[in-house]
């Protein structure tokens, strides 16, 4: 299919997290999605912008917060005023997709879909004939989420288990349920069943549909966005009272219980990133080690695993397999990948010991 | 024993090495002896002086290279002027120990001993008392050297083999040979028979016998080291022309041939640090993450091994055994104490490519 705009349409891009999983790579002040995390010399922010702009030209939205709100601009210097919106506080997903949901409401989007801006994906082509699929099944009133079609057993994503097909839509499934993060075990009965796919958290949807299904469960909360995107003046005072709420729990969980939402299986390649583990996946083979970043001189012997090299210095690896060195100038992490989710415990505790100077 | 000096005796302090293994926290212009690798305090030159002071008083003869002298004479600031010898280049360890003596020979020492700079023992007295027997029996004529009783079936050193007692001197034997590194399985069998100590290099003999023996190996090499104690003014002339060999094929294995070697147990707690394996074991046990260095903050979960933290940042050490992390402002060192001796691998690959700025 060729790659022309969707009319009508506008992508909305949470550009959040801590990511404190990939500690000391991001940082408080400079998160994941402001890294080039895949050494193609743009940040994770910048390819999700690339990958969007075939199929909504400058319909894009960008939700941030305050501390970064300068190094979005930078990033996507080409960003019309009123792309970028600014959190005043971390209020979780509902509050930041929904936000977004009321002034594109107001703009009279058509169509509307969250992508978050520290993913990666490996075939643009593909993903724009999902989001196509996706929008269509939008535009029929659906809350349409793509289910990543997946390629292991990971008990790092929560699922969506598909129902039926809808008559009007091929290839768009009903939504039986979201599943959260499972284990091993669990997750390798959903690969073999077949009917699970990784949620990916893209929701596809009128700005309308969302608002209306969030004002179901929690009324307050869809007129207090309303009453922003109305009166921009009042954001600084309505936004503390918003429920810090995922738009899984919020919203799809509940819809899809209804009957209400819909599934479209995504066939690309995709990571969220979340530790130093899929980091090594997404950049090397088992049998090297991958080393990100320009700046050094890597030496290994008999090494295995991934070295971010941040200082310039010479880093030497010996004999040790699946490793883990991120070398930046203040702080140093050494692990393996299959320790890689607890980097947020070191995080913690430098936290418990007041040294946010280096988180 | 009390600890009083041991008249008309000297120690030789050769203070050289490349101490490669260690890289990088050993480098070529501070090499291992500079170091304090025991968290003292203290550097390996400095501990070496203060363990001999007690037995000699100030007559400490160190023999070291150029790039060094300012250095060791920084370190161990009350040293008379002539107590430095410096060698216009590193000719191993027969050249150094052999002018040392030439030159001892001449200020009328009765018995000299060597003690190298960058080794750890852990028991001065019994060290002093070691060396009292060892420098009684060359004040009969021996090349004695002390043999550490070895606790392990060590393949890093080097064995003597014991012979019989001395008549005149209980506790000496005589050495029935030199043997060089074993593999683990020789030296197990070592261990099991009770008859071999480490060669620690530390020999003790009267300067005009050990430049005798000399003499009967290679008449020329003791006749250049008396011309240059003699003419100093020579040195820089006559130096080049020594031959590089270590003290032990020179002298110490034919004269053991000739039944002309004593050797002295010695019961103290010995190691040359050869390789950060060996560090490991010096500074801690096997389940924890000793931590060598003050200057940063070392956060281990699930980790044992050691870092050496030379550049205040955070290190932070997940889920990996027997590792050893050795962080500099130049270069990073990531392996494990098994591959500690591989170290040196690392170095050549470096000289290869001309990086000498950070070896």
């Amino acid at each position: 299919m060729v790659d022309t705009e969707i009319p009508g349409f506008w992508a909305v891009v949470p550009a959040g997290g801590a990511g404190t999983r990939l500690w000391p790579l991001s940082r408080s002040d400079s998160p994941k999605f402001l890294h080039d995390l895949t050494g193609s010399g743009r940040t994770l922010l910048e390819q999700t912008h690339d990958r969007l702009t075939p199929i909504v030209g400058d319909r894009v939205l960008v939700v941030t917060g305050e501390p970064h709100r300068d190094a979005v601009r930078r990033q996507l210097g080409a960003l019309p005023d009123d792309a970028v919106l600014v959190e005043p506080s971390a209020r979780d997903s509902m509050a930041a997709i929904g936000l977004a949901a009321a002034v594109l409401e107001r703009r009279g989007a058509e169509v509307m879909a969250s992508f978050a801006a520290d993913h990666v994906i490996d075939d643009a082509e593909r993903f724009h004939d999902t989001v196509r699929t996706a929008v269509a099944a939008a535009r029929d009133g659906w809350l349409v989420t793509i289910g990543i079609v997946p390629t292991h057993p990971s008990p790092a994503f929560g699922y969506v288990r598909q129902g039926a097909e809808l008559p009007d839509h091929p290839g768009v499934r009903l939504v039986a349920e979201f599943v959260e993060k499972p284990s091993v075990a669990v997750a390798e009965g959903y690969l073999a069943a077949g009917e699970y796919r990784w949620n990916a958290g893209m929701f596809v949807v009128r700005p309308t549909v969302l608002l209306d299904l969030l004002a179901e469960q929690d009324p307050d909360f869809a007129a207090m966005l309303r009453t922003i995107a109305a009166e921009p003046d009042r954001l600084a005072e309505l936004w503390e009272r918003l429920p810090r709420i995922a738009i899984d729990h919020a919203v799809a969980e509940p819809a899809a219980a209804a009957g209400r939402v819909a599934s479209v299986p995504g066939g690309f390649g995709w990571d969220d990133v979340g530790d130093f583990d899929s980091l090594a996946a997404l950049l090397g083979d088992e049998s090297r080690l991958s080393v990100l970043g320009r700046d050094g001189e890597v030496e290994a012997v008999d090494a295995s695993g991934l070295v971010v090299s941040g200082t310039g210095r010479v880093v030497a690896v010996i004999g040790l397999d699946d490793v883990v060195v991120v070398d930046t100038p203040d702080a140093l992490l050494v692990t393996s990948r299959e320790r890689a989710q607890d980097v947020k415990a070191i995080v913690a505790r430098l936290r418990e010991r007041g040294r946010t100077d280096v988180l």
